[in-house]
């Protein structure tokens, strides 16, 4: 099975309390490609760099075994460079500098071997590009979709337009709230669902995330962590993993899209122990098994024992 | 198996976006024993109230099979009365006024039937009351706390000296982070820990509820509602229904402590659909029954077939 990831590899300058790394590699497509190789052999990558773009970040990507043949590069342009500075208590960061750069006149073509992507992961973009991409992917695809405050606001309309076309959108708490303008996250779900896609996935941070599907919602907790040391990529890492796992379960059933958030929320949970995407480049088959055994541990209801309680 | 709860009876009057009733029965007592009676056929109250207070919220009590012997009456005073304003999203409010009246000299007397008592709450209110209580309570008993940042900021030695003589602590986030000095809700629960309760719980409101035991933590969700009357007294509900199903459990384990935040968690969601503690006197068990079962529901993550998924 196969994952197609459109978005952005970028430069990213992180100031947090703890250090402040300069141009590392990022950027949506980087996450949600890197985090969705641990699941699947064919991942697809999508995006624009300039001819500043170090080979040795070409070679981490290639190395991991994403597929480079859909990564423009716009040698006469400058890769796109964001910076940010994260609060003392990680939970908060400012933009601090956006340089669009290249990205600013992407317009993406697909290599025709992309064209049957079983899953296709719009990475946060203009929602006119991500509409080009579904234009040119195919029809019958599983569309997952990533936006941002920015498109809410600003482009109301072409944001709905490319929610009709998608089955899932994956948004923090603030978005779903924003975009549907609705305070209480249950109508707030309702609302987005009514707008097209059939399955919404709401990120809480460190509270965990919501999986609202027709008729079911599912909660996952956040893996408890004492260190977190970069945030940085960890909503596109979910993505990834959301993806990857389910492009490798035989179907796209409310049990499989349950467990996708787990996996989603186990190697998010790994990104963020290390700057940049470097924790997806070393981490291993069984540690992602034993973390997913951890968000089973932290979230069973133990059953009771009959004899053991009757109510009044 | 008998249940104590030690805290205030009063007076609310309690402005929503929605309504505004004026002096409804109140109070950390009447919400944890109205809540505790679900589970246990012998809880007793301790608290105090003034000359004021209604025949008709005393018989509610006395009717829901709350054991009134620990209710004090001071004729010459009046009822504790506190009023307060939700937002429009509920999940913040504003205190208006707090009329302390006859619990500023409060000394609370257990009754000599109550002090062999099981399990005891005490509900917040003055550190040094709580150690009064606990000093003539069972010293085998299973004692449960609850305290607010009023007391952490302006008693936080005789908050302390309680602390190391109670076995579980019951707090919202906020508090466990001023609580500790941690903003890491984890690295919180280990500083807490440190300074007495074996067990705690933090309530996070719309986020669920976390249980932090010697060697495990459990994440339960919260319920998803999407229309929330009246917050008022919830975490108390929570105390109540979490100490009623450990009164009722044949060991305190930490499996008994998980289901025991469920039940919790359960009895505070239905306490939020009506004014005031109305919704505790209607509730039946089926109902109880029904709302853990949509907890297992919410949190359950499925198993995979092992033939469904591999990495790469």
């Amino acid at each position: 099975m196969s994952v197609l990831a459109v978005g952005t590899v970028a430069f990213d300058t992180i100031e947090t309390p703890f250090a402040a790394p300069q141009r590392v590699l990022g950027g949506s497509a980087t996450y949600i490609t890197l985090a969705a190789r641990h699941f699947c052999d064919d991942v697809r990558l999508v995006a624009v760099v300039g001819g500043d773009f170090p080979g040795d970040y070409l070679a981490q990507l290639r190395d991991s075994g994403v597929d480079l043949e859909g990564l423009e590069v716009d040698a006469a342009g400058e890769t796109f460079a964001w910076s940010g500075r994260y609060h003392y208590d990680m939970n908060q960061r400012d933009t601090l500098e956006t340089r669009l750069n290249v990205l600013a006149s992407f317009r993406p073509t697909l290599p025709e071997a992309y064209r049957d992507a079983r899953i296709v992961c719009l990475g946060n973009l203009d929602p006119t590009v991500q509409q080009d991409v579904l234009r040119q992917a195919n029809a019958s695809a599983y569309t997952i979709l990533d936006t941002m405050n920015y498109w809410i606001e600003r482009t109301p309309e072409a944001l709905r337009e490319t929610l009709r076309q998608v089955d899932c959108l994956i948004v923090n708490d603030s978005e779903a709230r924003q975009l549907s303008g609705e305070p209480n996250i249950v109508r707030a779900a309702r609302t987005i669902s009514e707008m097209g896609p059939q399955t919404l996935v709401i990120k809480k941070g460190e509270h965990g995330a919501m999986l609202f599907t027709d008729s079911e919602v599912f909660c996952v907790p956040a893996y408890p962590m004492e260190d977190l040391h970069d945030p940085t990529g960890a909503g596109d890492t979910f993505m990834g993993g959301f993806a990857g796992y389910l492009a490798c379960s035989s179907a796209i059933t409310p049990d499989a899209l349950r467990r996708a958030v787990v996996y989603g929320s186990a190697l998010a949970s790994f990104n963020v122990e290390a700057f940049g995407p470097a924790r997806l480049l070393t981490l291993e088959a069984g540690e992602i098994k034993a973390r997913v055994q951890a968000f089973h541990a932290l979230s069973a209801i133990p059953v009771a024992e009959a004899s053991a309680f009757s109510f009044v």
